[in-house]
Order: structure tokens, then sequence, then C-alpha cells
């Protein structure tokens, strides 16, 4: 037992750097730890939104106090939001990301949705497709010990990610090449919040929900399942923008640290997490 | 097999009565089935909202090819956009319900949330308690064959519907007696889009999205499985509110229709829906 592998408790490279320019207090404090990937979603959006917050890690196997108060179910993403007396909690990492969308809206005036209600329709059909079939794919398929079964969970992964592909080609294809574009400038007003996908595009909120796992199907699937991404030119680019991107990467840990961290999930060990006991059970994701 | 029932083609009572008063042509068409409590979610923000929308009945076992132009897996409710050119399609209730509140928020003002960022984010908790725990409860119960099955699922069912409660009782505590209002003008105006669970509410998204699963808890599951929901007098003022509220009487057909449609549920019968095969295989919904 004593050389397996163990999860970090503190970020590594620019995620690091992130944190130490985030540790004075602020209105929000975000309640993170430093390889989940709910986290990251949410830290990419702050970051992306330019929302003042402090970031505190913790031990999710160990939860302190503090976290049960803002997440009654113990699990990270965690808000504690210091504006209110006494302080007000708030979990689950789509809700705190649609919450982030509306105090944006009314602040920083950035957005990771388009303005148009079809638009926006269409971006959220895509978060719809990410929660409910490539996140829980991305557990089946790290967790399957059997060959047979890594076979069809990986399968079953790799199908879903191109599911989320014909939904994104779907948004362009109606939204910008639909709406009867005659220019350049036109075609980037269209496409505006429907994502990193488009060429000229920003981050919408499926790059933000989908983005951790794809990154860690890049280093934890390819390290343990010998995964590879579907390729493509234009696959290609929208991982080289979403990868590169600013938000992005400051949320990103260097990959020694989600090897470690996900040692335990791709031996399946008993108790590994909520999502690895559902996943095991049949049960939807907590 | 003579004596099985067969699922219903058309709306009963005042459901059929709805259907009548939209049955000319308009921007909206709603792909419906009148036992379908997806296709009932946004039928009642609908009507509620005031936003124009023709009923259209298809079968969802004989699916139509234009049920499946505008949701591509064949899955009722389905949207019918004719304002474009061609007609836009759109699908999966909870991103439909989005898409309401978006066309009525610059149109008949009329909302099924807050406005308050922070009120706004805990109807979504509870929405997202309602799919991701009590929709699934409801289908393992329904379809649980073995006595010892039907009582685990049954408690699970009643559990998840207490689990609701608390959240409609945290977002009371926070917001109308947190928000430290003085008067009842006050506490009206706070409590506004939290929803029936409130003395003075109206219908919030939450109510919408699980007033359909609680309708049929009353018939289907009294019936088949003779199951009680939980009691009280808030409870039960809450489900009295529910279910005479005009949006939502608008979309109930009778009682026989939900019996005689859900028949094959409770036998689990081979091939019921796609929702009944996900259940049956441990996956998630479709």
């Amino acid at each position: 037992m004593t050389d397996q592998k163990n999860y970090h408790l503190q970020c590594t490279g620019p995620a690091m750097e992130t944190v130490q320019r985030h540790s004075g207090a602020q209105d929000i404090t975000l309640f993170g730890s430093c390889f989940c990937p709910f986290v990251q979603r949410v830290w990419i959006a702050l970051e992306y939104l330019g929302i003042p917050y402090k970031y505190y890690e913790v031990d999710p196997y160990k939860k302190p106090a503090d976290l049960l108060e803002v997440s009654p179910k113990g699990l990270v993403p965690g808000l504690k939001l210091h504006k209110y007396t006494p302080p007000r909690g708030l979990n689950e990492s789509t809700v705190i990301l649609e919450y982030f969308e509306d105090l944006a809206a009314s602040s920083t005036k950035r957005s990771l949705l388009p303005t148009d209600p079809y638009a926006r329709a269409l971006v959220r059909l895509q978060c719809d497709h990410i929660s409910r079939s490539i996140v829980p794919a991305f557990y089946r398929y790290l967790q399957a010990q059997e060959e047979g079964a890594q076979i069809e969970f990986g399968k079953e992964f790799r199908t879903s990610i191109e599911s989320l592909v014909e939904l994104f080609e779907r948004a362009e294809r109606e939204i910008v090449q639909g709406g009867g574009a005659s220019g350049v400038g036109e075609q980037r007003a269209l496409g505006a919040g429907l994502g990193l996908w488009l060429d000229n595009g920003d981050l919408s909120l499926s790059d933000v929900m989908v983005g951790p796992w794809i990154f860690r199907a890049c280093n934890v699937l390819k390290h343990y399942r010998g995964f590879e991404l579907p390729t493509g030119p234009k696959f290609g680019a929208w991982i080289d923008r979403l990868f590169k991107h600013p938000a992005f990467k400051a949320t990103c840990s260097t990959d020694e640290l989600y090897l470690d961290s996900y040692e335990r999930y791709a031996q399946n060990r008993p108790n590994t997490s909520q999502v690895a006991n559902a996943i095991n059970s049949g049960k939807p994701l907590p």
C-alpha cells in the first residue's frame, strides 16, 4: 500500500500563482480543492467574469466544519458570501455558475452566455449534455477495472464528446451561418457568447462546464487508460484556444498533481468520493 | 394481455379545454404528449408567462417525423419556432423553461425567478435537486416490482421530497425572514419569485419543475403503490396552492388518463420509454 499515490493538498504551477493573488479577504470566499473539476468550473468563471474572490483550499477527505456550513453535503465547490450578516453559503457548481452570471450582469458586464434567447438555449443544450452525459461517462470510464468495461466506457465517453461537437456545430450553423451575416463583423456579433468553438469566440458557459474534464482527459485518462481525444483541425483548434485561454490556464496545476490525485479513482479504491460511489451504485451524481 | 390498459392519445378535462383554446397557428408550436410530465412543465410555464403557443399532440410511441426534426432524440417536449426561416427546433424541458424565462423577460415581463441573484440561486438549488433526485426517484419507485425494492425506493422518494421542503424552508428563512422585512408588504417583495411555498407566493421555476411529479404521486403512485405524500399543514397548503393554480390546473387531465397511461410503468413493461430504460439500466435520464 505504501507505493500508492496520495491526493494533493495544494495547487501547483499557474493555479498556485492564482491562489497567491487571491489570498486576501473579499466578499466571496471560494472553498476549493486543488484537483476537483467541479471547483475548477466556478474558478474559471470567477477569473473570466472579473468577480473579486478569495481562494480557500480545503481537504475534501477531511471536511472542515466551515465547509459543511456553506455546503450541506460537504462537497466542494462552496461559496461563503460575507456581504450578508450572518454570512450565507452556496453550493452546486452549476448553480454557482448561474449565480456568477447574474452577479456579473449587474457589475462587470461580462457574460458566459449570448444575449439572444435562442442562442442562449443552444448553449444551455450543450451544458445539459455535459452534465448528464459527459461528466458521468468520464467517471464510469476512469473507475472501470475490467478491460471489457474500459473499452465499452471509453467508447461511451468518446461518443459523448462527439455529441457535444455536434451541438457546437449546430449552434454555429443556426446562429452564425443561419443568421444571414454579410460580413466578419456581423458574424462576430452573432457568435458572441457561443464559445471558443468559433474561430473568433470567447469562453461560453459550456466551455467552462466541460473544460475541466477535457483537461483531465488529456492527462489522467491518457495516463491511466491510454485515452486519446478525437482528432481533426477544428477540434484541435478548440482545445488549443481553451487550454491557452488566460482564465482557464490560471486555474490549472501541473500534470503531476492530477495524475497523483486521480490514482485512487483509476484504481476504484473504496470511498474515493461521493461521485465515485454514485457511479459504482448506478445512482445520479450527488 | 387484452386487459392491459393503454396510454391515452389526447388530453381530457381542463387540459383538453386548454388544448382547444390553443389550436390555432402561433410562432411557437409545443409538441406534447398528454400524460408526459416533462411536457407539463413547459406547458405550465407557457400558461403562466402568457407566451402565445399552439399545442400539438404527438404519440411518443410512434414518433412522427416532424417531432424528430425539432427534438433529435424524439423526446417530448419539443418546440418548433416558426418565426425563423427555416423554422428552428428546441428540446429538453429544463432548457425550454430557461428559454421561456428569457423570452418573457423581454415581452410579458412575468418571471418564474426572483430578481435578486442569491434568491435566484436558492430557487436553482431546488431545481437542481428536483432534476437529480426527485425525478429519478419517482421512476425507480414506480418501476420497482419486488416488495423490498418498492419499500426502499418509496422511502427514497419520500426523503427526496422532504429534502426539497428543507430547501423551500431555507429560502424562506434566508430571504424573507433574514432580509429584515418590517412589514407584510416588504415580506411580499422579498419573497417574490420564491414560489408557492410562501403563503403569499406565486409560481416559481421549482414549482413548475416538480409539480407534474407531485401530481402523479397523488394519482399514479397512490393507486399503484399506495403512496401518501408527507402530511402537515404547511406542506398541505403548498400542494393546495399548486394544484389550484390556474396555470397548473389548465394543464391537468382527469386522473383516469394518468392511471391508464402509467400502468405500463407500474408493470415495468419492456420498452416503456427511454426514461424507463435508463432507470432499469442505472444510467442518467435521457
